[in-house]
């Protein structure tokens, strides 16, 4: 499929894969530092005598990776607008890790009042190289459907709409 | 109350507020570039056509503040360590938004395996300057026992437990 997707084109049973990332140390030591300032995120020895025994990721920080992987492997048009999500932390993502995101669409809806979007529900897995379940997301998704891309264009181009 | 709090320590109904912090542009920028890279998140011109009316910080942006405020607004015993959480996004956070959170604790159990932590679960509500609520989390926390701290001590001390 080339170009972006509309609700309209989207089923339920719809899947995505995503590229792999590397969650690399640096990266890890930056978000933790700027928004989850926890020793377990920010310094190996102390992480060692951590419940998690070493360093690991924030978990906003696989979710926020996961959003950057989501976004790379799912063209929806008009982006990804989430509204609500549920999300469980699995297993820590460890420095290293190769993290990819596994999608699937489990519902869809017209939205209860706009007439411009649809309503898609995800579930999606952020795995580890072993294919290990890190980080499991629900997640609610307004989608532009493909008749409101035909009037949005008639309204820039001058209709008083 | 001084020094960190237990799991034996909280009680439903306990309330906690976070300082005010100030979404920049420059943050919401460097944020959306690194993790939630869409125009409307990222350029005010096309934010302007976009649903939002505006350019608007990631909603990921907004939790993770909100993650640097709960830390910094709860001193729990052990860290806060997350295991599920959810989300709704109610409004769009944009720049300049002095946003704060509140925190309710809403349940409290022992956890079902392990005896050195307990389970909270909050309720927190990220709100800006004019008192909306731009996020609402629930969220689930392992929380240290008292206990398990004295227990710690003896092991650390050298104790072959």
């Amino acid at each position: 499929m080339s170009g972006a997707l509309y609700f309209d084109d989207i089923q339920v049973g719809d899947r995505f894969e995503s590229q792999p990332c590397t969650m690399s140390m640096d990266e890890i030591l930056d978000f933790a530092s700027k928004y989850d300032p926890q020793p377990f995120h920010l310094d190996e020895e102390t992480a060692r005598e951590s419940i998690f025994g070493g360093l690991v990721a924030s978990g906003w920080h696989t979710a926020a990776v996961t959003m950057r992987l989501l976004i790379s492997s799912n063209p929806f048009a008009g982006g990804l607008i989430g509204s609500a999500v549920e999300i469980r932390w699995e297993r820590p993502t460890r420095p290293g890790d190769d993290i990819s995101v596994f999608t699937e669409v489990i519902e869809r809806r017209p939205h209860r009042s706009r007439t411009d979007r649809g309503v898609i529900v995800i579930r999606a897995e952020t795995r580890n190289g072993d294919g290990e379940v890190l980080q499991s997301l629900i997640s609610r998704f307004l989608i532009e459907r493909r008749s409101f891309d035909l009037a949005s264009s008639a309204r820039s181009s001058g209709s008083a709409l």
